[in-house]
């Protein structure tokens, strides 16, 4: 066996407490080159009596990708304590595996196993339990309905009339989301999350000047309030977003130190390199990127601290709001996270607090800081396989088998998964105007694990390029709107409703790739029910055949509603079908 | 390559930031398979201007063990941010490596690259100033010294007049320890560790009936007082055990549930099963190990939390006590360990916490939790190899290369190493009396990396084997006591506060094997000076050959303190050489 290929700390995603007081244990093997592994385990104060010695369980093979098989197994420990080891099969002599290597033999010292000391759930990585079930809908608040022009800023443009640029503005505000909530409520979305809507100098408001206020082209906080209390009358949570890394350059605080210099009481609240301040070509101070307007906020002050955490406080406390998003998350400290997860949960502690973090995010979920990230890795994935058509379906299921097992499995079940946002071109130019494309795309997303966000617009055909172009007005003329699209979107929320197994049940795997054809499947079992999700990947129409297994029955096609008759499935070209057995 | 065996995340060991804003990052490869690897890095945010193209440094090879090579470099980044990825050299094609996995090219998509955001010298992991100076001496309270007799408890046995028994006392006090401080402070120790001091039912005090009381065979509030004060005003750092993860059964709360069952306002506060409590022949409540004894405290309720909190800041506050050791620690939950080092260190920055923790202690050594463990792995490798003669010197130098890089280095510099405590048998009986082994044993404690911890009466010569074995009073009779041994110890002592080398600067590496010979020898390398320690294994004389290096002069032998005059250094049947260039 390759044995620098096996691979189990027991931390992160390879072992960890649940929240029914179970362990999950993950450990890594060269692709191919174990036959079975058996978890050996006791309790460690009973050790010497050795009745652990019959307690080997076989380990569950969970998926494969390029280079690793991945083994799975929950257990509950009844003293809440476990010592454990693995005894790795490749066919002809077994290897014991454990905190102290390897070794032929099974040893008895206690010293050679790995330990969980003691279960706590307190320990366990908890998302609030009514995020998994939640299907999100982003809003850019300045593009999506203008229900108030009173409040419009100057120089606002006729709604649609252009294309949307770095600086100019439209009116949308939260009077407008009110009056639409009857059209996002039929499209069956449950969350609704908004990018920032405080005051702020740019149309895209990620620039605080005031972390207090609503942004006056928005509403008030009236509004806000009546805003909050249509979407909760109407089963809809409401996510805002917390931009805590950088302020504006216009933030008031920051302003003093720009006039005042080293004399202001504020120069500790940025990472300012020396003085006076200088902004080109270079700014003197950290910032976001390395733009002057967003210069970085230094959380490791107390009295920042103190401030944004504040912040964090009060709009839950005063508005009931249910999630905080947070921009740029990775680049604020952890401390920083650990006290804001405290304060803001300590509230309300079913509030769900999703950061922005592009790559691997391990350290930010384990349990202490978020809840969830941008599930960015996911979303190249997708459109690397349905839209660009850059990668083939083997590698899409090893990359997603990987992306899966980065994780503790609690961490996928509510990862927020996007196809699209304001920061990326619209699915639609993704998919170079193919809304077939786009249609599996949004098959994929609302079927499988993870919880799905759509960005607004998205769902009636609205498309565009990258930042500006992505951020275009929401079209609400139903003669200019992709109806088909809508109807596609909301049928497939109202059937990821109805069947759980379409969200966040059963146990994952990817069905073999057939060579003769282009259909690529995934499936979800639990107990007596199984759903399988099938795309044709080419231009042509094809035939994908059911693999044989014997205590099924023929599926219903959910989409159609009608019984399946035959194994052989006929898909159309570019198309899907998701069967229920 | 063996791709599966290259092996990094961006997190824990493999990537963290220092007290100094710069970035340690380490990856691991087969043993063997890479030449050389390259450190390809830049800022995020100007990763398209490709100027990062022209950075890439060579990273140092820091180790091999069984399995892997180690490689490390360390970075300060000018913008606080870095992405990065790793160009393998296998001597043919090059491989990059990055978190989008492998690639032949070098990748230009900044996603396939590893991210540290942002580097916070909050995140980093930064033990006291003081702990990686420190020569820990440990004292087990009641079997140290009998300062006055007055407190001593019923039944009291005559000092050293019997061997140790689970239950028999001998009157050890606070009082004996204050009267024996310029024994203390002639052997150079400069941190003292003891064993609990709170009121308990035990000998060994770790079943607690009082968190806020000394308990009073030992003395009271105001001899502790003086006790700190006399160590203080000697340079002596003075560190407490705290109990935290269950109580004594005689503790007046778990008395409360023992009389009023399910109707006791502190039910809550332990693991209770069901009521009524059932003590034999298995308690119906968790506890430490199964001994009914001792009720495992439900660190997850509120209440509880608040209690141990305030516990761990009074003698803080109150005594100005330098460090606390946590008893079990790794049974107690994380969030716990959290509050407790935000409460106490808020009090005391530069306190140190010390976890008892017998293996892979990563998920409580994060920065957020504990200072440094208890390093048993290290205790158990020097008695296999030196004591036991279980291991060779091949393995003996893999298994430390292991440990050495399974933590972040500062963890290292401040690790708690010992050779022996009041839980194992002591290290005299280790080496089966041959006092040249424990000689050895000493002169690797004390020149190795980490903080090194003598048990009381280990440098006199006391033996024993496990607990309660181990346990015996301590020999103030100086014709009873190894005095040979007491020298060999404080030289070592005065040795490595002389030359910092012995202590924790410069890089480690273990010189390779010869095969015709059984000596073993490490080397500390800084700037201009470099250390040599050498050991002989056999029970012959034998000589070891200097390795060549160009630049260095003969070097000056520290224990005899004569120059050395020929590359072949004699050393006596299991002896040792300590050189200095």
């Amino acid at each position: 066996m390759n044995k620098q290929a096996i691979i189990h700390r027991p931390t992160d995603q390879h072992a960890y407490v649940c929240a029914d007081n179970s362990v999950n244990i993950m450990i890594q093997t060269q692709k191919g080159d174990c036959k079975g592994i058996h978890f050996i385990h006791g309790d460690p104060y009973d050790w010497e009596e050795k009745k652990w010695k019959n307690k080997k369980i076989a380990m569950r093979k969970t998926g494969t990708d390029q280079l690793y098989d991945y083994w799975q197994v929950t257990i509950k420990p009844a003293s809440h304590r476990l010592r454990y080891g693995f005894k790795l099969n490749d066919g002809e002599n077994p290897l014991y595996f454990g905190e102290g290597g390897f070794s032929a033999q099974e040893p008895n010292d206690i010293a050679f196993y790995f330990c969980i000391p003691y279960v706590h759930v307190s320990d366990a990585f908890q998302a609030p339990a009514w995020v998994k079930n939640t299907v999100w809908y982003q809003i850019f608040p300045e593009r999506f309905a203008n229900g108030n022009t009173k409040n419009d800023p100057k120089d606002t443009l006729a709604w649609g009339s252009s294309e949307p640029t770095a600086d100019n503005f439209f009116g949308g505000d939260l009077q407008g989301v009110i009056e639409q909530i009857s059209y996002l409520k039929e499209l069956g979305i449950t969350g609704l999350y908004f990018t920032p809507i405080f005051k702020a100098y740019s149309n895209h408001k990620y620039d605080t000047i005031d972390y207090l206020e609503i942004d006056p082209q928005f509403g008030d906080k009236e509004t806000l309030k009546q805003l909050i209390k249509v979407c909760h009358d109407n089963g809809i949570k409401v996510m805002l977003d917390a931009v805590f890394n950088h302020s504006g350059f216009y933030f008031p605080l920051f302003q003093d130190v720009v006039e005042k210099g080293e004399k202001s009481k504020y120069k500790d609240w940025f990472h300012i390199h020396d003085f006076p301040l200088i902004f080109e070509p270079k700014p003197n101070y950290d910032t976001f990127a390395f733009t002057p307007f967003m210069p970085k906020l230094n959380t490791q002050n107390e009295e920042v601290r103190n401030y944004l955490l504040n912040v964090g406080r009060y709009w839950v406390e005063e508005f009931d709001i249910d999630g905080w998003r947070l921009d740029v998350a990775n680049e604020v400290d952890h401390g920083f996270w650990r006290d804001f997860h405290k304060v803001v949960k300590g509230i309300k502690p079913d509030l769900y607090i999703l950061g922005e973090i592009w790559h691997d995010a391990m350290p930010w979920l384990r349990g202490d800081q978020f809840d969830a990230v941008m599930n960015y890795p996911f979303t190249r994935n997708i459109l690397d396989l349905f839209a660009k058509e850059s990668i083939d379906r083997k590698t899409f299921a090893e990359n997603m088998t990987a992306v899966i097992h980065m994780y503790p499995a609690s961490i996928h079940t509510n990862a927020f998964n996007l196809v699209g946002s304001h920061d990326t071109p619209r699915i639609l130019h993704e998919c170079s105007g193919d809304k077939r494309k786009v249609q599996q795309i949004f098959t994929f997303l609302l079927t499988f694990i993870g919880t799905p966000c759509i960005y607004y617009g998205d769902e009636i055909g609205i498309d565009g390029d990258g930042d500006p172009g992505c951020r275009k007005c929401m079209i609400w003329d139903e003669e200019q709107q992709d109806r088909h699209m809508l109807e596609h979107v909301r049928k497939l929320i109202t059937l990821r409703k109805n069947h759980p197994l379409l969200a966040n049940e059963g146990n994952l795997s990817f069905l073999p790739v057939e060579m003769n054809s282009h259909c690529f499947a995934f499936m979800k079992e639990k107990q007596d029910k199984t759903i399988i999700v099938i795309f044709n990947l080419s231009d042509q129409e094809e035939q994908f055949t059911l693999p044989a297994h014997q205590n099924r029955q023929m599926p219903i096609d959910l989409w159609t509603g009608n019984k399946v008759k035959d194994k052989k499935i006929p898909l159309e070209a570019r198309g899907f079908s998701i069967l229920e057995f």
